[in-house]
């Protein structure tokens, strides 16, 4: 490579620049390509009723997961289960999964095949068909690269950038855990390390840990919005932490957003956990990421609909943009939020 | 990872016994999954015309592509011909990519932007639009995985299963240049790492390179088919070599075949630069790999309109399986056809 200028990765701010860069080598020559980057999915035409949704991850050994305490089998389901998540945060069913892996001679055909025994479970727990993928080999450690295809009705979709002034704030599930669970694992890595005989303390960290190893995508979710008859305005998933997704929420629809300590949903677990850890909860909630729950806005006038929801809270609404982005404090201060959402570029 | 038994991949026959096993996690839960593992793409409902196709490939440095003398914005235009290719080999046409990549810190903006300058090259001279992916860092140089979605008439597709005996077996373009093309890109590295003065010697070895660096899905043939309304009974592209994809077609088929190797194409650069290496042309074309020329087989009724193809020609007949695989030596001879597809398994 010879090159005259040379821009780090750093320098035009990480993943989400390279994403801004890599944008404006999109193109749409195809009337069938509806939707581009710059949402959870990418939307195609598929027929009168319906459009066709497709999302893809990257998974690799040693950035997003640490074979140390990842079984195969949990890896497996967490890599269909994040992608599956994509195409609900779309208001979206998914379908279809390609699955390609690259590996090392490292890998038995036994540990291949535990992975693929979790991507099974998790394809039955969504009803996804794996259809395809590649295999190669690797000179280090593990790759997995997943895309899913999924259907949503045209006149049900949804976008980031749809939020209006009014809509009402919504997430599913508790938020946080994922982080904690991580924190967990690695700690028991490190004291592993030390005394290779260590029995590892995991039993009081059961959920914290099961929200790390096996996040689930929140299809139940979006199935009671379809049976409700509820469309969200705006919906993404929560992957990098709450702060970051109301980012791209409140950016990409040009308005701000207020929500409330109090109102964010924690287990007691992540609570505990973090007390333990002597973190503050909510700081998990906003940036920890990997809980795949869903954000989204819905009209102000279906509030009381979103409270028969089984598993929705809703923890604030979207504001003008000129009030920017705040959380407000138990004590009822507002503090203005950042995106601080997991930078794979900044770990460095 | 505990294990009891220990099978390595070099065990199960490599890259093809894996997908075997794989394969059997495979599932068809959703009536709009038509078509999984086992053809150059799954095959999806779409409407009452068509169905959706879709293919991914994995391009790991290091496997597939030795930056030393790819240069970048070739690999970002192959990654997507490769891709383009396989939804030509189930005579449909692409409309859509993602493309995912994980870059070390290694890489510049500027790299990045050179890449995806190709992708959009190849984009553009396919007309396909790049409408999503996914990117994250690497602890060790890059990786890329493509997916492509396409599209084919119902009364169009065509599968690998389905030659039947008195078919007559074409090719597009001509074969083994590929290979020939790493050849001698290999070679001027080596020679470059003993004189780092040397000028490299390509000029003459212009077509067989450009072969290696620069190959072209062959759309152009599938719009000259659906324009001549030549629908071939089996089809497949040649991304490892003639024998493994005739032996892929013939296994799936259940059909012996018989090729002439005074019809195999191959081009006069390809030829005499063979002979430089001291190597057969013909193993090239068999067992070489990357051309992503088209070899498909079309009713024998069909083999005068098949004449008038500007680049297609036909190399032999699918005959009955008791009557194996076959090349016919120039002398006259048969000689059985292995597959000898390149094996990325073995390279170890």
């Amino acid at each position: 490579m010879s090159e005259n200028t040379r821009t780090e990765i750093g320098e035009i701010g990480g993943e989400f620049g390279l994403i801004d860069r890599i944008s404006t080598f999109a193109s749409k020559q195809n009337a069938s390509s509806v939707f581009g980057i710059g949402d959870d999915a990418a939307v195609i035409e598929k027929n009168d009723k319906e459009f066709t949704l497709v999302s893809t991850d990257m998974l690799l050994e040693g950035i997003h997961f640490d074979l140390a305490y990842v079984p195969l089998k949990h890896l497996g389901y967490k890599c269909i289960a994040v992608n599956a998540s994509d195409i609900a945060a779309m208001n979206g069913i998914p379908e279809q999964v390609t699955v390609s892996i690259a590996i090392s001679n490292r890998f038995s055909v036994e540990a291949i095949e535990e992975l693929y025994q979790g991507i099974q479970l998790a394809c039955n727990q969504y009803k996804v068909d794996l259809v395809g993928g590649d295999t190669t080999s690797s000179i280090s450690g593990l790759m997995i690269s997943v895309t899913v295809i999924g259907k949503v009705n045209k006149e049900a979709i949804v976008y980031r950038h749809t939020a209006k002034e009014g809509d009402v704030v919504c997430v599913t599930g508790d938020l946080g855990g994922a982080f904690l669970g991580l924190t967990v694992l690695q700690r028991e890595k490190e004291a592993f390390k030390v005394d290779k005989k260590m029995e590892p303390q995991l039993d009081e960290r059961e959920y914290v840990i099961q929200r790390q190893l096996k996040p689930e995508a929140r299809l139940d979710v979006i199935h009671e919005m379809i049976a409700k008859k509820i469309v969200p305005t705006a919906m993404i998933d929560v992957s990098d932490g709450l702060a970051s997704e109301l980012f791209h929420i409140c950016t990409k629809s040009n308005v701000g957003v207020t929500i409330f300590d109090e109102y964010i949903p924690k287990s007691e677990e992540t609570k505990q956990t973090a007390f333990d850890f002597g973190v503050d909860p909510t700081t998990c909630a906003l940036n920890g990421g990997e809980d795949y729950e869903l954000l989204f806005t819905v009209d102000k006038s279906k509030v009381e609909v979103m409270q028969e929801f089984y598993d929705v809270t809703v923890i604030g609404e979207i504001v003008a943009l000129e009030k920017g982005m705040n959380l407000v404090t138990k004590a009822g201060n507002p503090y203005p939020l950042e995106a601080q959402g997991w930078n794979h570029f900044k770990k460095k």
